[in-house]
């Protein structure tokens, strides 16, 4: 198993998935991962929603697909979010992209650390996805859409909580095509400054 | 050097240092792992603000103080925050807990993706620090603090630039007593729900 440091600096959004299931020792780990994230004075109120049954993933892919369609486009679009409208209304649209499992992380809509909380644990699951040699994505599709008419209706079905809201996701599996080299691309942005 | 999976599972929260300074090729692996850390569409806009002079965080540390004892506690007060004020109001209140390295990280404050992005860079070194048996902590008190007027002109004396701000940020140091059992402490929340 790859360290720590390697773990870090080799992940990769993965965008195309093998169908196979993830074995449930290797799911047991990453969710771990994600409950071992610190959190604002050691709070604990994330809610891992671990998605699986095909059903459940094409009923939700067809309600993000629905709003994003819905959606208008203009100049203060955020880039990323201007890409899933404009594939929305194209048709065809899967925000998990056929990975097999999707983890949506929520929390208390109420608490100052909700977003920061969500995150550490997502980044925490995709390092050790990455150390056990599973592809993995960021999902933000879910936290833009968390007040949707339709989509915080179903996911509440699923087991969210009436005070939650989701802040952040991913999709993790077997990724299709031989992952790239393993050698970090340079950071064109991120600066440092040393005091 | 530890794995993965065991440099996230035993990550702890360290609140007191040896006044030795890091290595600087270990500052340097933990600013690379934070530096490659994922972001919204690959925005890689993180600001990384490293302070080890200790004049500036002795400063700093007086300034923290000095505007947490002028707040006032209400029932709503979050209860991290809540023990800042108190300790500041008694006098003696060091947020970075002596530790020789401070590491602010900002970004711009119109981007949506600004508390995520810096969340996870501020894991990504945690998990770095803790995987070359060092001590870290992630500090909360610069982004309560953001936008003070004593704080927010002298951060930017230190390199923040106009349009960012502080979200997240973190200690890093040796640990002055021997760090306690590596075994990691049972979670007592963050539930998991399975579909």
């Amino acid at each position: 198993m790859m360290n720590a440091l390697q773990a870090i600096m080799t992940r990769r959004s993965t965008r195309s998935y093998k169908s196979d299931a993830l074995e449930p020792e290797k799911l047991q780990q990453i969710i771990d991962a994600g409950r071992y994230a610190p959190s604002g004075g050691n709070n604990q109120s994330c809610h891992f929603i671990v998605v699986q049954k095909p059903e459940v993933l094409a009923k939700l892919a067809k309600m993000v697909e629905n709003a994003f369609a819905k959606m208008e486009i203009t100049p203060e679009t955020y880039s990323s979010l201007k890409m899933s409208i404009q594939l929305s209304k194209k048709g065809g649209y899967v925000f998990h992209y056929n990975a097999p499992v999707l983890i949506i992380v929520a929390n208390k809509q109420n608490y100052g650390n909700n977003m920061a909380d969500c995150a550490v644990a997502v980044e925490n699951m995709l390092i050790a996805a990455n150390s056990l040699d599973l592809g993995s994505c960021w999902i933000n599709q879910l936290n833009w859409l968390t007040e949707d008419e339709n989509i915080l209706p179903y996911l509440r079905e699923l087991g969210l909580k009436d005070d939650e809201r989701v802040y952040a996701s991913l999709v993790v599996g077997y990724a299709k095509s031989d992952l790239p080299s393993r050698e970090p691309l340079p950071r064109k942005g991120n600066e440092v400054t040393f005091v």
